[in-house]
């Protein structure tokens, strides 16, 4: 018997007034046939777990009492690495030791273990089989964990919607230096495709710029010169020296700095939009929709793989022989270890307050 | 010999500075075997014919000295209705008093003669070919020379993008007491899809409110309605009872009429923009992207049917069906004879300047 812990709420909330730890029972020792028993390994703290837990956000977990809770209440969390610790008889994809993570969003992450069916995982390579495999190397927990959501939002992005031409047609993003940024100028140069990074200016500019110019962003400018119709010529001869276009913008600030990128796109351009950092609405000139035949759409990427599990593996595998390579580098997170010093909440508690800083790992 | 006129300008500017009258000839009696010699019946004023003149349209007429300036000029006009005077011995499918329309935009349509050759023109059917083929009625002046962009618009933005599945789904339209909107309205009908059109409070709301209802559309808000979030749940209510969705919306306004009718659409509606009547930009709420996959595309009749002569006789042909049918009305024109008391620039310089109080046509 396993006594497991989870975090919930049973209220919408800000997450420091309503997360709760919850301690449930695992009956290891009598699986069904088809069940899988899990602990976790790591898990982080997105912004889409904290707008969960806020009520604000579209997708949400059920609440239930199956964490023997009197009130209905739901789990936190929606990434996550887990570590195999034992499967029913019918199991024939997973053993004991091996990496999984939820096949699907609102599966609880935020804690210390948990019971499913073979199906509801989705099993990578731990750190042995890589290197059985040859692999140069394994995936650290970082990775694991946080390999559904940035990565894959940035490979989806770069290769599902518009044919990029290797080696000549570029793309633009604002949030160049976000963890989806990177990942989009380090997959972006993977697949050798021109990109250019808007990013907000700041004291240590040049370092940043020198940064993802390393990552692999083509060309890296400020919001001003994103904003300027001086600084305009200079992107188009960047371009255009390529012999290539710049088909595709990625925004994720909303507002004038998505007006900007989506001004540089050659004719018949898409812009896509995963996130508004600004708060600002997306705002499109009339123009460009009609005589530039610009179109803006959205990127999510839980909707977009909710029904074709098919794109994810497909996606997954790729992100995971990048990373076994070394060819692609993780989003840095702030580990912090559960070692029982504090309630499992508050270590999530934590971790919201400072994910504003920073991304935030919970370890175990 | 004719001796013709035409309206040109050779700088960009105000029409009412920089238009000219230019008389040149036309040598009927001597006509290559391809050419083909017609007479003007009529031409409109259209927004996009002064934005040529402005130099502010993407698409031009290029300057030239054929018609005997001698600084390179432009032909105003891109819609118009010509009747054949004469042909060439190889022109097989076009005789004299047949009706035809420029077959591309920049023809030049502010002229009383003009020569070309018949893949330069679309046949559409005289009265006289109306009457033999047992149709109800043939097509006026008016509706010949304003076929081409209008009712063009209308009925391509609801049948080439989304697939409304009749007597159940919904578009929504800002701008429905415009040429368009109107034509909107009353080709919704006969698709019988269900539609919002939205137009802007006014003295006499009742009053076009029931007129619209008249042509075709099934429900008239105004934009204090469509900006309300109060309002909402009873667009909502409409659009439930159907059993449909809203799919699509068309805006030719922009700013927060734009928002207002693109948040009426159901997840993964799609909006056309094919105007910007306030000036203001496209404003898209970020969440509406990411959450609903809402997706914002421009709609330009020009670039659409360059190349895609098919699609443009097809849609013409519905059009003129509907026309000989008496089902569909044309959007009434202010209509002007040109008889000599006043030359034929001045003509078009009265024209535009009238042009903000209703279509003007020019006739012959």
């Amino acid at each position: 018997m396993i006594t497991a812990q989870a975090v919930l709420y049973s209220q919408h909330g800000e997450p420091k007034d309503v997360l709760f730890t919850q301690k449930f029972e695992i009956d290891d020792e009598n699986l069904t046939p088809n069940q899988v028993v899990v602990k976790t390994l790591a898990s982080p703290v997105n912004p889409s777990d904290i707008n969960q837990i806020q009520g604000v956000y579209p997708s949400k977990p059920e609440k239930t009492t199956a964490f023997g809770t009197s009130e209905p209440a739901a789990p936190c969390g929606n990434e996550g690495l887990f570590e195999v610790l034992k499967v029913g008889d019918n199991v024939k994809g997973l053993e004991a030791g091996d990496w999984v993570i939820p096949a699907n969003v609102n599966f609880g992450t935020w804690r210390t273990h948990a019971l499913g069916e073979e199906q509801d995982f989705i099993q990578l390579p731990n750190p042995t089989q890589s290197k059985a495999n040859g692999k140069p190397q394994g995936l650290s927990l970082n990775q694991g964990a946080t390999i559904s959501v940035n990565p894959m939002t940035a490979y989806l992005m770069l290769t599902h919607y518009v044919k990029l031409n290797p080696g000549k047609d570029w793309f633009i993003q604002n949030g160049g230096n976000s963890a989806v940024g990177k990942y989009a100028s380090q997959i972006g140069k993977l697949l050798n495709f021109n990109s250019i990074s808007v990013i907000r200016d700041r004291p240590n500019l040049e370092e940043v710029v020198e940064e993802l110019k390393e990552l692999g962003a083509t060309q890296v400018i400020t919001e001003e010169q994103n904003n300027s119709k001086e600084f305009g010529p200079t992107i188009k001869g960047w371009i255009k020296e390529s012999g290539g276009e710049a088909k595709l913008a990625l925004n994720c600030v909303g507002g004038k700095s998505s007006t900007g990128i989506a001004r540089k796109l050659n004719n018949n351009g898409l812009m896509l939009t995963y996130g508004g950092m600004s708060f600002q609405p997306v705002t499109i000139p009339t123009s460009l929709h009609i005589f530039k035949n610009f179109t803006s759409a959205g990127f999510w990427v839980t909707e977009l793989l909710k029904h074709n599990r098919e794109l994810k593996l497909k996606t997954l595998n790729q992100i995971i022989e990048w990373y076994e390579s070394g060819e692609l580098k993780d989003a840095k997170s702030t580990e912090t270890r559960f070692d029982g010093s504090k309630e499992l909440h508050e270590l999530y508690k934590d971790g919201v307050a400072n994910s504003k800083s920073g991304k935030q790992l919970i370890t175990y």
